[in-house]
C-alpha cells in the first residue's frame, strides 16, 4: 500500500482490517457462571453463590437506620450508576417497603470520615434481594461501590450475582498526593479525581498547595500570598470548603499540605519579610531545589504561622495537617549572618538542628491549633514527638526507623507517579515488605500509604492519564490483604476499572485521544497515529528533565504528552504473544498468529502514514524516529512469524539486526519509551531456535 | 497575473466568496503564497499575500490604545493557544516595542457587547508582522479568532500565512439557545459552550432557564421557585453573573429567557397560587404542552412579575429580555370561571385575546425595569409594541409578518437542532430568502438568527456532539455574505473547526467516544463499535418520541445517544465514492477503489465482531439490525466494487436484492438513520449500467 492511498484511507474512516480483527480477538469470550469477579481493590472475603438478581424498573432501595444526608445522596448516585449503565430507569425512593436492596447502617450520625473511622461493610446478595451492613455510613459508602462493580450480564440483560462479601481494608491510610503547585490543576480536575478516589476506595485526599511554583489557596488574614504567588491561579476558600464537603461525602478525608521552611518561593514573592535573606523573589519557573527558606529563628516568623495555621485549620476539619518539611537545603540560613549567630549561640552544629528547632516550634502551633502533624521524612529526628505522622518519599527503611522510634507513618516513595513505571512495578511494593523486622505492634504504625502525583510535567489535559489506572492498582495494594499479589488477575480487572472511570468522567482516555486529533489534525489521522502512540509510554520525569529542560513554561501539548504509562498493549501484546507461543488449543493458535500478523501489517502502514501527515503537521516529527522504528519492528515480526510457521531458521544476519533494532529501539528516545518489546524478542528468540 | 488580482478577477466576476475561499486553498502554491483557508465563518474579504510570518519564541505583541482587561486577556488566549497549537513557548508581555502582532483599537471603553456594538475588524498579515484593526474591543475579539483560524503549516514549521482581510458581520443578531430545564446543563458545558460560540464569531447566548421540568435559576425573592421546582438543579445568581461575565469576555451577550404564561408548571409547584387553576403541581416529567398557565386575570401576578423581572432584570444587565410566549394553549384559563368571566368582562373573544392582554401588560412592566422584549411567534399581535423582538418557530413568514408590522425578529425555524439534520439541511436557509418580498428597510429589521438546542433527549454527556460541529455551519451563515453557500467547502473547513472545538474542550468527538466505551466494555471493542457508529445518525427528536415516548427520566445512555447527527462519514464516503467513480487520474481511482474495499470488508467483519459482544454488553442489542445491515452493506458495496472493476453486469435478482436492501436500510430503525446509503446506491446503480 502506497503513502498516499493509506493516507487516503484514513481519511474514508476505515479503521485498518488488521487493527479491526485483533481488537474482536482481544475481547473476553462469554461465559456461562454468573459470578465474574472484576472487583477492584478485591474485597477480604468474596464467596460466590447460586444465582443472581435482576436489574429492573422493580429495583427498590430501603434505608434502614437512621436519616444521614450524606448516605442518602451516595444511594442515589448508585442508582444512577445502575441506570446508567443498565440504561433501566429505577426509583429513587429510599423507603420502599418491599426493597431489592436493603441498606443497614448502625452508626449514621458521621459527616466526614476520620483516621479512626471504621469502614467496614458487609454485602449479602440472593436471586431475590441484597442486602449492605456496615457499622457506619463510610463503610456502606464502599459497600456502594463495590454493588456498582459487580454489575454484569447474563442471558442478555444485567444482573448483580448472588455472593457473600465480607470486606475491611488493610491500612486506615490509603491516599492519594495531588501536587497543584508546578501546574494549577482546575476544580474540575479535583471533583473527578475525588470521583475515581471513592471508586477505588481510596480514604485521602493529600492536598499539595504550595511549593516555590505556586501558592493555590487563598488566604484571609495574608492576601498578599495569592496576590502575588499564584499567576492568579489558586482556590478561594469557598472553593475549598465545597471540595472539603464532596470529598467528605465520598468518604474521603482531605489533608492539606503547606510546605514549609523550604519550598517556599511563592510565599516570598509577596512576604519577603518572611524569608531568611532579603532579596526580591519571583515565582520559580523551573524546577529543583531553591534557596528561599523561612526564618527559623526570628519569632515574627511563628507569629505569622501561628496566624496562619489558625486560619487553615479552622477552614480544613481533619484532623491532620501537613507541613512538608522536605528538601530544605539550609542555604540561605547559611547566607544569614545574624540566623549563623542564632545558631551558634543555639549551640546548632547544623542546619539539621535548626530546621529541628524549627519543626519542634511548628509542631507547638500545630497542637496548639488542636492538630497533628505530617511530614516528609526530614522531620523526623530524635526529638520528634510520637504523634507526627511521617511520610516517606525516601523508602521503606525511613518508616521502619520510624517505627522504631515510636512514630507512625505512611509509605510514599514506591508510589511516584511521575516515575512512569507500569502498575506491575509498583503494585508489589507493599508499604511493610516482607523481611521487615517491625515487631506486630511497631507494624500497626504503619498506617498505609499514598499514590504522588507531581506536577511539572502535567496538565488539566494529561493528569488523569498519568494518574488513572494505575492509581486503582495501587488502591488494592492499600487495601487488599499482602496475598492478593496476582499480577494478571490485577490487570484483567485494571482494564474493566479503567473503562469505569472513563464512565465516571475521568480523561484518562479522552484527555490523550483528544489531543492526538490535535497533532493529526483530523479524526481520521488520529486513528492512524493512535497505532504508534499505543506502543509507547513516556519516559520518567527525570529522563525528559534531562533532555528537555522542562519548566512551568514549557507547553505540554506534545506527542510524549499524549502517550500513557504503562498503555494497555503492554499487557496485551503480551498475552497475545504467549497465546501463539504457548497454547495448546490449535485454533487458539492459529487465531493469535492471524491476528499478531494484523497488528505487525498495522505498525508497518503506520509510519509511512504518518510520514505522510508530517508535512501538515509539524508536531508529528517528535516521533520521526520512533515512527521509522515501528515500521522496522512491524516487520520484525511478521518475519518472525513467518519463519516460525516455516519452521525456516532465519540467518545469523538478521537474528543480529533484529537484536541490534530491539536494543536501540529500547534507548530512551523522543522522550519515549516503546512497551512492545519484550514479546517481540520473545518471538525473534523463537524463531532463531527453530 | 498575480494570486491577488486572480482573485479581484473573480470576484468582479460575481463569483461567490464561498467558491473564492476554495479557490485560494485549491490554486497551485507556485509562488509564496501559503494560506490555506479554512477560515470558518467566511470572512467578507480575504484576499492572500506573498509569504509567512513564522510563529517562533520571539513572537511578540503590542496593544496599542487604551488599557482593557477584556482585550488583554483575549489576546493572552490568543498567545495560550498559539503556544498549545505549535508547542513552542510564546512570551505573555503584551507591550512589546517590536512586536510581531499589534492590536489597534480605536474605543477601548467596552465592558459588554450590545447589539449595537460594531463588530468589524480588520487584518493585515505580511512576511514580517501582523496588525489587527478594530473600532471596539469586540471586533478584536472576533480578528483574534481570526488569528487562531490562520496558523497552518509550512515547511515544518508554524507560521501565519501574508494575508489581508476585512471582516464584518452580515447579522448583528448570531445566537445560540441552549434549553436547560428539560435536562439541567451543569455549569461546565455553559462554559464550554460559550467557548466553542467565541470560536465561530456567536455572539448571542440565549439561556432557556426555565420550562415545564424545571426551574434552573435561583430567585432571591422567591426561593420557593427552585426549592420546589428544580430538583436542586439550578444556577445561583453568582454563577449566573460569574457566566454573565464570561459572556461578556467572549464579546457575548447573555439573553435569559423565563418562557409565560405557559411552559410554567415548575414555577407552580412552589407558587400554586400564580397559576390559573388551583390544583397540585408536580415538576413534568414528560413532554408536551401542558395546561398549567399563569392567571392574567390577578393583579396579583402582575405583582408578582414586577418584582421578578425587577430581580432578573438587574441581575442580567443585557438590554433585552426573553419571556416566551409560546405554546400557552388556554386550557386552564377556559377551566376557571373567573378567568372565563373575567374575559366576557372585557370583551375579548379568545384566549389569544387574553394572552394579548398579558402580554401587553407584561411589556410595560419590562419596559419600567428598562428592557426590551423578546418572545416567540405567538407574542406577535396587531397591539405588539414596536420594539419587541419576535423569535420565529414557526418559519421565515412569521418574519416577515413581524417586519411588515415594523418588529424586528431573529429566525429560528431551520436550526432548530434536535431535528437531528445535516449541517447540509441546515446551511442554505437563510434568515432572508431570496424570494422575499421585504423592502430593503424591512430586511433590516431581521437581526439575525438562533440555533437552538432543545434539550428533551440530550444530557451533559452528549448535548456538544448535538451542537457542534452543525452550529459552527450555522455560524457562517449569519456572519458570512448570503453568497458563502459552497456546501462542500463547508464542509472542508467543519472537520477542520471540528477539531479545532475538541482542541478547546468540547465533547462532541470524546463524549460519545466515551460512551462507546461504556457500552462495548473496552477500548478495543469500542472501536470496533465506532465502525458501526460512524454510520448512523440518530432520528430527530419526533421520531424518537414516536418511537421511545422519553421523558425527563429516561436514562440517556443508549446506542443512539452516541451515534452523532451528520456524522464525517457522511460526506467522507461521498467524496470517495465520487473518485471511485469519476476521477480522471487512474492512479487516484485505484486508491479510491482500494480504500473502499478495505472499508467494506471492516463493515462485513464489524457485525459477526459485535454479536460476539452482545451477550457480556447487552446493550448492543440496541442495535442488532443495524449490525446485520452494515454486514450486508459491506457486502453489497465488495460486490459492486467486482462487478464494476470486472466489467460483468450483475444479475437482475442482485440488482434488486441490493435495491430491497438499500430501501429497508432507509427505514427509521433502532432509533438510528444510516448515513451511508447514497454513495452505495451509486455504486449499485453503477454497477447495474456496465
Amino acid at each position: 500500500m502506497n503513502h498516499a492511498s493509506t493516507l487516503e484511507l484514513l481519511r474514508a474512516r476505515g479503521i485498518s482490517l488488521g487493527t479491526l480483527c485483533l481488537l474482536v480477538s482481544l475481547m473476553p469470550t462469554a461465559q456461562s457462571q454468573t459470578l465474574q469477579n472484576t472487583l477492584l481493590p478485591a474485597p477480604l472475603n468474596i464467596i460466590a453463590g447460586n444465582g443472581s438478581i435482576a436489574i429492573t424498573k422493580d429495583f427498590t432501595v430501603s434505608l434502614s437506620g437512621a436519616h444521614n444526608p450524606i448516605l442518602e445522596a451516595a444511594t442515589r448516585r448508585t442508582l444512577e450508576s445502575l441506570e446508567r449503565n443498565t440504561g433501566i430507569p429505577i426509583g429513587k425512593d429510599l423507603q420502599s417497603p418491599s426493597p431489592t436492596l436493603t441498606i443497614q447502617v448502625q452508626d449514621s450520625t458521621g459527616t466526614r470520615p476520620t483516621l479512626e473511622t471504621d469502614e467496614d461493610y458487609s454485602l449479602s446478595a440472593t436471586s431475590s434481594k441484597i442486602v449492605l451492613r456496615a457499622q457506619t455510613i463510610f463503610g456502606a459508602l464502599h459497600g456502594l461501590e463495590t454493588i456498582q462493580q459487580l454489575v454484569q450480564a447474563e442471558d442478555g440483560h444485567y444482573v448483580i450475582p448472588a455472593v457473600e462479601i465480607n470486606d475491611s481494608p488493610r491500612f486506615p491510610w490509603r491516599g492519594f498526593m495531588l501536587d497543584v503547585s508546578r501546574h494549577f490543576m482546575p476544580l474540575p480536575v479535583v471533583y473527578r479525581t475525588l470521583d475515581a478516589m471513592a471508586a477505588v476506595k481510596l480514604n485521602v485526599f493529600h492536598w499539595h498547595l504550595t511549593d516555590d511554583q505556586g501558592f493555590r489557596i487563598e488566604s484571609r488574614r495574608f492576601p498578599l500570598l495569592t496576590a502575588k504567588g499564584s499567576d492568579g491561579l489558586f482556590y478561594t476558600q469557598d472553593q475549598v470548603r465545597d471540595v472539603i464537603a464532596y470529598a467528605s461525602a465520598h468518604g474521603i478525608r482531605v489533608v492539606p499540605e503547606f510546605d514549609i521552611p523550604g519550598h517556599v518561593t511563592s510565599w516570598l514573592v509577596g512576604m519577603p519579610e518572611l524569608g531568611s535573606v532579603q532579596r526580591p523573589y519571583e515565582i520559580s519557573r523551573t524546577f529543583g531545589i531553591w534557596d528561599g527558606a523561612l526564618d527559623p529563628t526570628r519569632d515574627s516568623t511563628y507569629k505569622f504561622l501561628d496566624a496562619f495555621i489558625g486560619e487553615i485549620s479552622s477552614l480544613f476539619p481533619d484532623e491532620y495537617l501537613h507541613l512538608g518539611g522536605d528538601e530544605s537545603n539550609g542555604a540561605d540560613w547559611k547566607a544569614n549572618p545574624s540566623i549563623v549567630a542564632f545558631m551558634h549561640a543555639h549551640n546548632m552544629k547544623s542546619t539539621d538542628d535548626l530546621q529541628n528547632y524549627f519543626s519542634t516550634r511548628v509542631l507547638a502551633l500545630v497542637h496548639q491549633h488542636h492538630k497533628q502533624m505530617v511530614g516528609w521524612d526530614e522531620i523526623l529526628t530524635p526529638g520528634t514527638p510520637k504523634d507526627a505522622v511521617i511520610q516517606s518519599w525516601r523508602g521503606v527503611e525511613s518508616l521502619a526507623v520510624a517505627a522504631n522510634r515510636g512514630n507512625r507513618g505512611i509509605l510514599s516513595a514506591p508510589y511516584y507517579l511521575d516515575g512512569m513505571k507500569t502498575a506491575e512495578q509498583m503494585y508489589l511494593d507493599d508499604p511493610i515488605p516482607d523481611n521487615s523486622t517491625l515487631t506486630s505492634d511497631q507494624q500497626k504504625l504503619i498506617l498505609g500509604g499514598e499514590v504522588c502525583m507531581w506536577a511539572e510535567q502535567i496538565t488539566a489535559q494529561t493528569v488523569d492519564s498519568r494518574v488513572w489506572p494505575r492509581t486503582a492498582a495501587l488502591a488494592e495494594r492499600f487495601w487488599s490483604t499482602r496475598q492478593t499479589r496476582d499480577v494478571s488477575d490485577m490487570y484483567r480487572r485494571l482494564e474493566i476499572e479503567s473503562i469505569r472511570l472513563d464512565g465516571l468522567g475521568l480523561t484518562h482516555i479522552s484527555g490523550p485521544e483528544s489531543g492526538l486529533r490535535q497533532l493529526a489534525g483530523s479524526e481520521a489521522a488520529a486513528s492512524q497515529l493512535a497505532l504508534l502512540i499505543s506502543t509507547l509510554s513516556p519516559v520518567s520525569f527525570h529522563e525528559r528533565y534531562e533532555q528537555q529542560k522542562t519548566s512551568q513554561l514549557t507547553p505540554m501539548g506534545n506527542a510524549v504528552d499524549y502517550t500513557r504509562p504503562d498503555p494497555p498493549l503492554r499487557e496485551d501484546l503480551r498475552l497475545l504473544v504467549d497465546r501463539y507461543l504457548h497454547s495448546s488449543a490449535p485454533a487458539d493458535r492459529a487465531a493469535a498468529h492471524q491476528q499478531l500478523q494484523i497488528l505487525f501489517q498495522s505498525w508497518i502502514a503506520s509510519g509511512p502514514a504518518l510520514d505522510a501527515l508530517a508535512p501538515e503537521h509539524p508536531k508529528l516529527n517528535q516521533l520521526t524516529l520512533r515512527r521509522t522504528q515501528l515500521t522496522q519492528l512491524g516487520q520484525l515480526g511478521i518475519q518472525s512469524l513467518a519463519s516460525i510457521e516455516s519452521h525456516t531458521p532465519p540467518t545469523t544476519t538478521w537474528i543480529e539486526a533484529q537484536n541490534t533494532l530491539l536494543k536501540t529501539a529500547a534507548d530512551h528516545s523522543e522522550l519515549t519509551d516503546f512497551v512492545i518489546l519484550l514479546p517481540l524478542q520473545q518471538l525473534v528468540d523463537t524463531a532463531g531456535k527453530h
